[in-house]
């Protein structure tokens, strides 16, 4: 990994984890062309979902972020699997999907969102400056609070 | 912009907003190789969300649509940003992913993106007939009723 | 078709239905380069839905993993029209978003969805092997119990 990201990681103490292996008949990341195409990401924390429920009900908006946080540490965990170790290697985050299991009258995913937003683009700079969306979900797998999958350039 | 496209907004009496900028750390758009990826947008009419809250419960099909329409216009000016002015560089509107706000039982979403579908198609002819997804959220940013992002083929 | 997939299908006494035919402005599949989008489809048997309601409260998990079962078929049925018939021209399928509408407190959807993880990959064999996401959703279209759409690979 260059060593800006890797300086970054550890300005902000992010060690990353090992990428999460396929659970079932389907992979982690698929690279087709110059794509890299990372599965729907949970907010993993030392082997488990960080954290659980309903935005704005059951969980408060700065947890909620700190779920999108753990999202986007998993992501780089991922790419860096799928990029044999070299977080260097990506050209530009295209496109996150946030996902947000939120509770009736939340309506806040945006902000939640800026906490995978945010850390994505302090770790990649100018190449992690994305495309997004970010929508409320009835409920997630687990009873994560955010998942997000990401489309992302490659060299 | 090609006349026949300015000429087809024009017949609809459409002004295509200037396109929002970027609020955060994500960008409204991102283009890899010829594919250009859309920010999910707001139905933001006069600078602010036009219709507001759940479908089918809060805000009326007709209403809903509406709101798909805002998304498209908005859509189209993002698209516009992109391609330095000129809509006649989409060579193929490829995916549009609707989001839609759902009440309790409210299961007419396909319905409510035609407004969407119907618009894009209209405006652009046969380069904008693209495959979509079409589904019921718990809620969005801000309370709106619809979200669309995009992924478009450009020259 | 190859032989191979064919046999498979067959052995799981699978036939692919006639895809269905675009149902307005949009249209079920759009190729863009190397890349196949397909609209999202929903768990469609003998020309209706086939599973209705929410994961969960209304419908039992093996229900829904039926009816993402049903998402798959429809998915190769949509697959092998844009392909002139001929499945093997898959390369990869790169990823599935699996949208599952979901009852209060249903967070299972990873279970759901592998009812089509599991049958695309068992079709195709390697070519399965796909990235997704699993979502839980308000509603969907027509009542429909999941969606799932595609983007693939193709030669």
């Amino acid at each position: 990994m260059s060593d800006v990201i890797q300086d970054r990681l550890a300005a902000k103490g992010i060690t990353l984890p090992v990428a999460a292996a396929p659970a079932a008949n389907y992979v982690p990341y698929v690279i087709s062309g110059n794509l890299l195409f990372l599965s729907g990401q949970l907010p993993m924390e030392n082997g488990k979902i960080g954290v659980t429920g309903l935005a704005g009900t059951e969980v408060e908006l700065s947890e909620a972020q700190r779920a999108a946080e753990l999202c986007a540490i998993n992501i780089l965990a991922q790419a860096k699997a799928a990029l044999d170790g070299d977080l260097s290697r990506i050209v530009r985050v295209v496109k996150l999907n946030g996902f947000i299991a939120s509770g009736p009258g939340f309506v806040e995913q945006h902000l939640v969102m800026n906490g995978c937003s945010n850390l994505i683009a302090e770790i990649l700079g100018d190449a992690g400056k994305h495309a997004r969306a970010a929508v409320g979900m009835a409920s997630l797998p687990m009873n994560a609070t955010v998942e997000v999958d990401a489309v992302i350039e490659i060299a």
